[in-house]
């Protein structure tokens, strides 16, 4: 180790440059905020209908939370109850401070306030983009693409200052020590994810069932155009892009961010690197330093991100901003890992960061190849739409099952390097890495809802012509980017999963997760089941949301005179009520199921079962994610391919059994792929935390 | 032990009374198939069409014998060199017998001669009822069932013969030793697999090319009713029940039958009772006599399957046959348990073997609920059907993910149960008990196609309306249980993997196969991968294969003058060969994967690995066969209940969703679905007979 960067020296100080970074990263969210809200807003009329969209967003989050803060509180106390009292060794009668389940507090609370300020930030920008696309594409992708980078930089910032925050507390100001804290700050990624099971489930009930029943009732029953503003449901279909693609999207992400790098941290206080207690310090603050440069590495990308005046080449701008951050935490990574880490382990443990980092943009283009009208498998799957509904169909779910294998393919090399490189420690630094660009890349997934309501604004606004084309271009670049957002979401949901489980494996006490031990086995299979039945509920959930918006949508055309004639408003309020309500009692359940299953399979099987039954359901869990995100969003893009002229166009009989597809597609990519993320991360972190409660063979097993 | 039996003391006495059950089953086949003969085959209009089906049959099989031949030489060969020369200890010039490469061929054999004789029969069995209709549904019912079982019982004798043959012929002309004729014994059960690959995939692919072809030219374009004779493709489509469901699904279960027997064979034999040789013998010995005297069983639960002569009431009728046979396997089993094995372990055995018997029937059961429109689930599904295709699709993959829950569930009980009260032993014998009854359960299933066979010839000959009425009782039935044989298959060949999947564990020369280890892991993802892959290749194959179909007969209806008036004849014969053609090549890539794949991934990465791997295929295998077998049996029963006259009925809004539903669910549970339980036994039993091949690690990892 060269005796070069002053902070070695002392946790303290690389703890304070981490919080630095995180607090940089606001600081540039906030200017970026700030830059947003100085753009011109534009007519009043626009401002009506961004007003109702915002308090809709507003009205969905804030029931989200009161049932949030419910949750959080149940869960909290059962924390403190069965761990924290147990673990700290307390005898009866002496206080023990609720360390774990202040973790699991904080680690909801930052989880929330990034979505929030997302979604503040996105219903802010939404209609901003849509007064600046009035006079170029350039100047519209930067409020959109800024608004993107607010959300992004919250997220990492609050991951990073959450984390930093509470290890310098807690090794500072109590007498925990730094390994300690570390099982602690697993309470911390609960917290994140059970926000994200809310967020990510619930938003993409709400999203789905808004979005099916405005397109239902309006396009097919009342027969007016998408995004009309006589239709009260197209309020809630844009507060659902906002909901679902926006905070569901930050929460998904955020509790991949934090769930990799607790795991890293975690793996990294067990190293046996054979050195001084200096080497295992590092170990633990190396991913902590990589995550804060990669927060200077996505603030320095998203300076590329421009396109001339007039130039409808977004998706190029986007990529070249990826691009850069990647290749500045390369060089980043490659001055840290050689200066903080000991000689022999450094090259191995950068061979791994940079395999995961790798491995993410590849994922990305595979998304891109099966789901962009570019290439052959869109094309051929909008051909097979010729001979009906049925056949697309068929068409499109054999994409997406084909589209599993080289996702896989490569999450396994990443996975081999790291290991072969440095053991379980490499593969949480490879999920690491690959969310080391995270502040950038969720930039460019959440620039695509903003300029999807840009869109949608224009349409209610009856804006020129000229308008719609110019957001409909940041909105096709931005389909584009949300596939492949999903994909990278369930890429680093998949390493995460598997950090996290590594980290599970080093905190069980067991010798071995042995699938010649059958009551493994039955882990492995019911644990295959849950992603099955997750699913099942999400799908079901979404036609029963979308049938009561319907409903709702009917009456108000039937009772309120002059709807029809653009006479009289909708009232758009209650529709955002009614599927609010719906994704919240639907996602109890599914929510239920995916926390107390480990628990319980953990307390009557044993931790080996459970070891079973995380594996099968991360592998069962990651193959029907994918090749749901990739089956809708084919769907999507060979509806839009046709749209756009193909096949006979709109209208055509083709087209028809495209939207069939779309419609099929809608909860798949939408609603039950993205909650899949969630179920197996979630799943995984309760195990890592609970790992303690449970014996090896369990009550029965 | 009690000294009652007198061939507890000889292993050749017990073989040979094995052997005499077997033989015993081909008899009594032999008789049902001379009844059958002796039927009435109807006018010379019917024996016209039967004929051309059955030589449309026949064309097929002997196209897919000649690839078949190709196949089994290669690898018998390969078998050769890598393993007889290998494990026999050869020195270079000395002659080596090829055991292991001979039962392979003995293994094919045995599966080419039963699904020949099932094929046969179906077809001389299927006119005959359609002519027994004019009279009665009891008569024509017992023909069609005759059928069945004759199928059913060349299964499980050809089975039995084969396999105890092999082990009398190694054990008593040759130096080879009892637990040695085991290991060349999973030769036998690869060739049995083999065979099940073309069968069950390539009449897969046959089966729905030539449905969905037949149906989208003749119902959609050319408005001509099903089954109508002017389509030249109803002859292929015929052609294709008796391809698909009746040689296809008896190779399917031969498989299982003789995969579950080897492998509790195999485990048998390293069996630790603590007691003497007699009681590793009898360990061996055991699930073969339970086999034997379920053909006893299975030929006295054939008597009471009948009706009145005017009663509709069919499938109470089978329900009870499998219901007598099931009680009297328990009975033999109880005391063949107690008398041949050792007093510590019979009960616990006894136990595994009806925890296998049992859940066999309730995953029966389960299935029924899950696709029968007397239920809830098909019912509601029906009525999703009214806000069109897209959400019929929908709640049907819903419901096919949600019924993956229970048959899993069951199935991890009876490995519970078996374990814990008999070990690994105790897995495999419940898989042998599960098959125990195979003689009656194949013959119901079977009996589906011929009567379904029955009511198109009744169509094509343009008999009475109350015949094919009398048919469409039949047929309605077989449509139920042949939900549930598909059911009963996926269950068994579950159960039959982990069985195979306790065999490669006992073989394997590792401690563990240890999740722990990334290795296991990347083989765990990997495997999850392939029946994605397999699903999505035989999905698309059935697209490109019905495509071809359906330009024939465009083009006939174009070229052959009078055909649509009904003055000439249609070219059944080319239609029949494009579909033959079509299946054989497209199944041969998947095919290739399944044998290829363990080997490669067990030479490249080690044992440990490719136990992850056919984990990983095993979890993601049963869940996805099952959610599609179910989807789709849910879809065909949703579209008959609205047939039937409700929502709407024939030719409503509703009914035509449902006909997409239909027709996405056609490759799902006929050719997809079922392909899995090959793809998932053949790769275990692939990575049985060549475990000795590999190391820990292997070549990579």
């Amino acid at each position: 180790m060269i005796p070069f960067l002053p902070f070695q020296s002392s946790v303290s100080i690389t703890l304070s440059v981490v919080l630095a970074c995180g607090i940089f990263a606001l600081f540039v969210a906030a200017i970026f905020r700030i830059l947003i809200g100085l753009c011109n807003p534009g007519t009043k009329k626009m401002q009506d209908i961004a007003h109702q969209v915002r308090i809709g967003a507003m009205a969905f989050l804030r029931r989200e939370y009161v049932v949030i803060v419910g949750f959080v509180f149940v869960v909290g106390v059962l924390l403190y109850v069965f761990l924290d009292a147990t673990w700290a060794g307390a005898t009866s009668g002496v206080w023990v401070p609720p360390y774990t389940a202040g973790s699991f507090v904080l680690g909801a609370f930052c989880s929330v306030l990034a979505g929030f300020i997302g979604m503040r930030t996105a219903t802010v920008a939404n209609v901003r983009t849509t007064q600046a696309a009035r006079t170029s594409v350039g100047k519209a992708l930067r409020i959109a693409f800024l608004s993107g980078a607010t959300m992004g930089l919250s997220v990492v910032g609050l991951g990073l200052i959450g984390l930093t925050g509470a290890i310098l507390y807690l090794t500072e100001y109590t007498s925990v020590s730094l390994p300690q804290a570390l099982t602690i700050l697993a309470g911390f990624s609960f917290g994140a994810s059970s926000v994200a099971l809310f967020a990510r489930v619930g938003g993409g009930i709400f999203t789905k069932a808004a979005d099916v029943g405005a397109d239902l009732v309006g396009k097919v029953e009342a027969g007016i155009p998408e995004d009309d503003p006589r239709n009260p449901a197209v309020i809630a279909d844009n507060v659902g892009d906002n909901v679902g693609d926006v905070a569901g999207m930050g929460a998904d992400l955020f509790e991949s961010y934090v769930g990799s790098l607790v795991a890293a941290m975690l793996i990294g206080s067990t190293v046996d690197w054979g050195t001084s207690a200096d080497a295992l310090e590092a170990a633990i603050l190396f991913p902590l330093i990589i995550s804060a440069f990669g927060i200077i590495a996505s603030v320095l990308g998203t300076f590329v991100v421009r396109v001339g005046k007039d130039s409808t080449n977004v998706h190029d701008a986007l990529k070249n901003g990826l691009f850069l951050s990647s290749a500045l935490v390369i060089l980043f990574a490659f001055f840290f890992a050689q200066n903080m880490l000991p000689p022999q382990v450094w090259w191995g443990v950068f061979l791994a960061l940079v395999s995961g980092l790798v491995v993410g943009v590849i994922i990305g283009m595979i998304t891109e190849y099966y789901t962009s009208a570019t290439y052959a498998p869109v094309r051929d799957l909008a051909g097979s739409a010729k001979t009906g509904a049925a056949t697309i169909i068929i068409s499109g779910l054999a994409l997406g099952y084909m589209s599993t294998f080289l996702p896989v393919l490569f999450i396994c090399i990443a996975i081999a390097i790291a290991f072969t490189q440095a053991g379980l420690y490499g593969i949480a630094i490879s999920a690491v890495g690959m969310l080391s660009t995270l502040g950038i890349s969720l930039a460019i997934d959440a620039y695509g809802p903003v300029a999807d309501n840009a869109g949608g604004l224009a349409e209610m606004s009856n804006l020129p012509k000229q308008v719609r084309e110019r957001t409909d271009a940041l909105d096709s670049a931005g389909n584009t980017t949300a596939a492949i957002g999903k994909g990278f979401a369930i890429g680093s949901a998949a390493l995460t999963a598997l950090a996290l489980f590594s980290a599970f494996s080093t905190a069980a006490s067991i010798q071995a997760i042995n699938l010649m031990n059958p009551m493994t086995l039955i882990g492995l299979l019911l644990g295959g089941t849950l992603p099955y039945i997750f699913s099942s509920m999400t799908m079901q959930a979404v036609g029963r949301a979308a049938f009561a918006m319907i409903e709702e949508v009917r009456r108000q055309f039937k009772e309120i005179k002059g709807l029809m004639k653009g006479t009289a408003v909708g009232d758009s309020a209650r529709c955002v009520d009614i599927a609010t309500a719906a994704a919240i009692n639907e996602m109890m359940l599914p929510g239920i199921i995916a926390v107390a299953t480990p628990v319980l399979i953990g307390l009557l099987l044993g931790t080996e079962a459970l070891g079973g039954l995380l594996a099968g359901s991360l592998v069962s869990g990651v193959l029907l994610a994918i090749s749901m995100a990739n089956s809708g969003g084919a769907w999507d893009n060979a509806k839009k391919y046709i749209e756009a002229g193909n096949l006979g166009g709109k209208g055509s009989a083709p087209h028809k059994a495209a939207v069939v597809g779309d419609t099929v597609g809608d909860p798949f990519k939408d609603t039950s792929g993205p909650s899949i993320n969630i179920l197996v991360k979630l799943m995984t972190i309760v195990s890592v935390l609970t790992v303690g409660l449970y014996t090896a063979h369990g009550l029965i097993g």
